[in-house]
């Protein structure tokens, strides 16, 4: 620290300002007379893009090789704290041999809309979840002395017009949901650096956006890294760096520093806010240096294998009627599907990675299925089409005719999801969907497996027994899709999202994307589950879903107390069984309910979860600590978390709508929330102030009031409790005058 | 003219300011040395309350006998525009005999929610069909010569705190539902008053609002009445003037007149201003004095018979499983239910009327029922209580298991709506919810007769075989409800709103009632079957729906071209034939779709109704009229109504869901909207601009751009139609040059 106080003593200001902005594409600048290196980003986060000898000025030259891990929406199914660290630790290892300095990632967004076209990167639809996986990823990076950059921050749920749309969101959907999901990474993550976003956020561009970069980042959540712009996303740098940006990413050939020399020099920008700036960024650019390994090296055929077993655990069986899966005892299975031998297992973009290796899902299959089991392939579909190919599909019912099952590959090709553009429907294309109907009309034993980076919806999926979902399961896909297949892996992902019966349930469909100016976040916290189960919508299948070749018995829930104060703790445990016969891993989730609110709450909210490996027969016991945020809502008034006092529902279960253990803790509020009545406030209001309802009680006595209904029915006494202190005086012809009203304001609001 | 314009100058201030404020409780001022008389105001709007002898302070004192009809939720259930005329001239004739100048209703307002306590008093979910009877309402009462006061304008959708409310609505919404409720009963209507609501709209109170007073009511759609406050809806007088409010009611003891005489001689309001707010008064109150009939009277036997008829074509049958209704052979009808002797047939708070006769429902059953049936009656629950009363339950078991069928009569007790407050819960009380159910054990021929003036839910709806809606019938219900269960009148009305499963499922569920200060009505447009239909939300019954004891054929739907231009009108037609054999009515419904839309819009909208009555084999054409606003939404940018270029579903149907008859033409434009383009804009943008597009080819050809993905994937192509202009330049490290960016953009918006 002291150094680089030094160092800053020394710098010119334009030696200061060009720290601000982008050496290249890639690098920040160094100043060589005071040994202040260059360090380089390169793109992530489920793998490096780094690209290849000199950096071009678009950044989109093909990259070095870099193994190739599922993206984030499979990752996150895992469930799995450690296993996201452990490949947060394979990235960083790798970085660290490329000489990269920080991965751009993990990308904690909330998947809003399923049709968003960059959701194959992000974790969740529940920001407790995402933020806890992203928490996960960056420490795994890390770990490695490679820094982060927790990304985009903030409100940046779609492609179409994002670097421009203004997300309209009210401040507690803003707090409850797309804050939530980067606060617990910043906080127990503490990435190096932030991504701040293309868009603009309640009329301000995330990148200029003093709220967001400095209220909340720096000074609510005590971010200490730098904040760097999503590649192009400055609008005026000095505007920038005034709001809480350190970094412009990439060069802008100079327009960006003259902006910041000509704001300093005019005073628009003080000296001070520079040099904090440029503080920011010394200490990452020495942190990467004092973490730089020489010689670092990493196995591409370990990686490989880590790779493989992070897509199995990310996997998530839908569907498995009459345990169809695994396959074991099958002579002959169908494998159709062009994706069986040209995977699809990432998405387009940015993130879209040189992979060292890619399974061949076929021959990975042959690898492991029985000797006596003969597999036999038809292509199905042409992966450069997405019309019917009458030739392609009667090969297939062909050869799926002949076997005992058949396992179809399907979902969304390559041009369906990429960054840079939403999907418009959840529909797979046409020639997937006419292959497993023409299959099932000669087949009875199908099995789906599914590549693809978010929900589709499955008008077919009462004609088939299994539905894998392998979401884009990165280059070993291959050997995991075969592990799950045919007994060799037991799947334990859970769905981190809803799948919709159809687009038009999902709570953002009406609003989604935006009139290309503006889009209003009009469904509020009703995101995801959220909607799904306040609404009671019946999704196709639900947040935290999935199945498992064994199964669970859940018992004995317990709390520590039945009654709580909202600045206590509490710890919930609960058993759970494995009761078949099989190994495997179970997600145990636990969602809090607030019983009764005086504002609308979702039915229930995720407040911890679990995964925990079970052998047969085995039980295991699992604790949760739940803390005031596990209660709380975003109070606006209040500007702060607030638990109403009453009975909160501890849910446990195998998935959102499977709810398997239950207790209610009564918790009470220590926040005394104080009411100012005005003129506008009524009898009602007058009634629930203590103060006040002594004043009503001689007030009712005085006017003699008898029970009848006056003629107006029986609403009568509901009537008055409605009407206004103000009404009442306008209407009482003199009677009830100003000097009476203002003494009850008086009485009521500055009791003696 | 002249005259007034002649006693305006006459007047003193105070004589003017006097003008503006009410007399008492119910009249205006007089003016006696110049001739000008006071006149009488009294609440409506399914009759009249009428204050007996004085006026007391608070206007709940008992009132005279008058007609009670049917309240607006259920006459709108006739679907009957000359019903609801005659209707309004019955209390037209009534306000005459009573000296009475305005009758204050209809209420316009929209049912945005099931849970408003004064549902009853409105007509629908939908603002055409609203409107239109709001007309036909307002034509009747101002037929004979008595003025009207349409309420309450505008967006008073709730109780729950309306005196002080702040309604969040956006502006399309505002027109296209709130709005439009109360536009076409203006301009068609031409109600001698409108009453401005208690509450506020997007922060003003209607009483001072502008926007709303001036330049809709009365700059755009014409209105040359005189706006009076809601009953003490006044904030500030002098502001309320200024803003287009005419007159205060009732009286405030003078406060108001103060205010408006403070802000003249300040010079805050303009002499111009108040006179032309006294001489809108003074038009209304010669205009009632010119109209008053001498000795008028009314029959009290006829206007009960008018209410009988007009609770008759008000009632929808909502399901007649195995043909019970109409009860016909039965020789023992078990009537149970306290509603059978006293009915539930009015709501609660203003409007509650003092009617001059109630029938007896058991009673007319009596008359109407063959004498070979004989009728037996239980109580079943007690009026004055919501628990279950187990010795009137087991007494009305032990009537109904001996009877061919039971007809029960339940629904909501006076106390469950109400002006004044809001529902809760969408429930009937628990000793009616068990009366039916201990019922349907013993007895398989269950029919449930429901007094209501809301939608409630209905879990017992299988274990019955018929429900006839009788909302709140008014005072001759128990005939009404005796002819069409024996069958001596078909039952015709159909839903004027939707009746959900369940209250989650009513698109404000979340945003309803608001926080105490504000309500958004973030739902939008999507209000009703405009949410049920948009969001594939299975109601319990749909918007437009009723049975018939006949049955009806549509056929032969004729338009008159396949391509209009917006500003033509378009003819369509479409025959419908009774099927069964008896006489009966059938309300044809006309709904357009907007088949593709760059805006979210509906799935469909109500655009026409026509009830027509048809002879068993009789068939006849119905004929409708569409104009650009069947086509059109607001477009709040034009500030104008707007119809997009493509094609239009016409569907007619007998209901919202039941589409029978589809035609498709195709609407142009003659609107041109000019996109101007900034930097923010994207390539995309730029393409889709024909200027725009010459100057991408050129730059792609000197790009010498490549079909190669450089390893960022298939959505390359579309990433860059996603950049914005800004962020080419930001990233072009200078070789997309500022000046360049200004050039595209002058080309672009300013073409040679």
């Amino acid at each position: 620290m002291r150094k680089i106080k030094e160092l800053l003593k020394q710098m010119t200001l334009e030696e200061k300002v060009g720290l601000c902005s982008g050496l290249d594409f890639w690098n920040t600048k160094a100043i060589e007379r005071l040994g202040i290196p260059s360090i380089m980003m390169t793109d992530g986060p489920h793998g490096l893009r780094k690209q290849a000898g000199e950096a071009d000025h678009l950044g989109i030259n093909k990259s070095i090789p870099s193994t190739c891990f599922p993206t984030a929406a499979g990752l996150a199914c895992s469930w799995d704290k450690d296993l996201v660290k452990r490949t947060g630790a394979a990235i960083g290892e790798e970085a660290q041999a490329e000489g990269v300095s920080i991965v751009l990632g993990p990308g904690a967004n909330i998947k809003r809309s399923p049709l968003c076209g960059r959701n194959f990167e992000y974790f969740s639809e529940d920001p407790y979840l995402s933020s806890k996986l992203a928490a996960s990823y960056i420490k795994g990076v890390q770990s490695q002395g490679v820094g982060t950059s927790l990304k985009h921050f903030a409100v940046n749920n779609q492609e179409y017009k994002r670097m421009s749309i203004n997300a309209i969101v009210d401040e507690r959907t803003l707090r409850e949901i797309y804050l939530a999901s980067f606060e617990e990474a910043i906080k127990d993550g503490q990435p190096w650096s932030v991504m701040a976003a293309y868009n603009k956020v309640n009329g301000e561009f995330c990148s200029e956006n003093k709220k967001l970069l400095t209220e909340v980042l720096k000074d609510e959540w005590g971010f200490e890294g730098l904040v760097v712009t999503d590649w192009g996303a400055v609008n005026e740098l000095d505007d920038g760096i005034e709001a809480g940006l350190e970094l412009e990413m990439p060069s802008s050939g100079g327009q960006g520093e003259k902006k910041i020399i000509e704001a300093v020099k005019s005073g628009k920008l003080s000296m001070e806010t520079l040099d904090q700036a440029v503080e920011r960024i010394l200490k990452v650019v020495f942190r990467a240096v004092e973490n730089k390994q020489t010689n670092a090296t990493y196995s591409k055929n370990e990686h490989h294998s880590i790779a493989r077993e992070v897509a199995r655990e990310s996997m998530v069986l839908l569907k498995n009627e009459e345990q169809i899966l695994p396959i074991k005892t099958a002579r002959s299975v169908a494998v159709i599907g062009a994706f069986a031998k040209s995977p699809r297992f990432q998405g387009g973009g940015s993130s879209h990675i040189n992979p060292t290796m890619v399974d061949n899902i076929f021959e990975e299959m042959e690898k492991v299925a029985e000797p006596s089991t003969s597999l036999l392939f038809a292509e199905g579909y042409s992966l450069e089409r997405d019309d019917v190919n009458e030739q392609l599909i009667s090969e297939a019912v062909e050869v799926a005719k002949n076997a005992e099952v058949a396992v179809i590959f399907a979902g969304l090709p390559e041009s369906y999801e990429s960054e840079g553009f939403d999907r418009k429907h959840l529909s797979i294309p046409e020639n997937h969907q006419v292959l497993i109907e023409e299959i099932a009309k000669v087949q009875g034993n199908i099995i789906v497996v599914l590549s693809n980076g978010a929900p589709i919806e499955m008008p077919w999926l009462n004609k088939v027994k299994a539905v894998l979902e392998g979401y884009l399961g990165g280059q070993a896909i291959g050997g995991a899709i075969a592990d799950v297949l045919f007994g060799l892996a037991n799947p334990s992902g859970k769905l981190a999202e809803t799948f919709p019966r159809k687009l038009i349930h999902n709570p953002s469909y009406l609003n989604f994307p935006g009139d290309g100016e503006t889009v209003e976040y009009r469904e509020g916290v009703f995101v995801g589950y959220r909607h799904y189960d306040t609404r009671d919508v019946e999704p196709l299948f639900p947040f935290g879903y999935g199945l498992s070749y064994t199964s669970f018995e859940y018992s004995d829930i317990q709390v520590e107390r039945k009654e709580i104060k909202d600045t206590e703790s509490i710890t919930v445990s609960v058993n759970v069984k494995n009761t078949g016969s099989m190994a495997g891993k179970e997600i145990v989730q636990l969602y809090v309910r607030d019983v009764e609110s005086t504002i609308p709450r979702p039915e229930k909210e995720l407040k911890g979860f679990e995964k925990v490996f079970l052998q047969p027969g085995e039980e295991k016991t699992v604790t949760f600590e739940l803390g005031k945020r596990a209660f709380a809502y975003y109070n606006v008034n209040l500007k702060d978390w607030h638990v109403e006092s009453g009975d909160f529902d501890i849910l446990i279960g195998s998935s959102s709508r499977e709810i398997l253990q239950r207790e209610t803790i009564y918790v009470q509020s220590t926040v005394k929330i104080e009411k100012i009545l005005t003129r506008h406030s009524t009898f009602g209001e007058l009634m629930e102030h203590p103060v006040g309802a002594e004043i009503m009680k001689s007030m009712q006595s005085q006017a003699g009031q008898s029970d009848d209904d006056h003629g107006l029915g029986a609403g009568m006494q509901e009537m008055i409790l409605g009407t206004t202190l103000h009404n009442a005086s306008v209407m009482s012809n003199g009677v009830f005058t100003e000097e009476m009203l203002q003494g009850i304001l008086q009485a009521v609001n500055n009791p003696k």
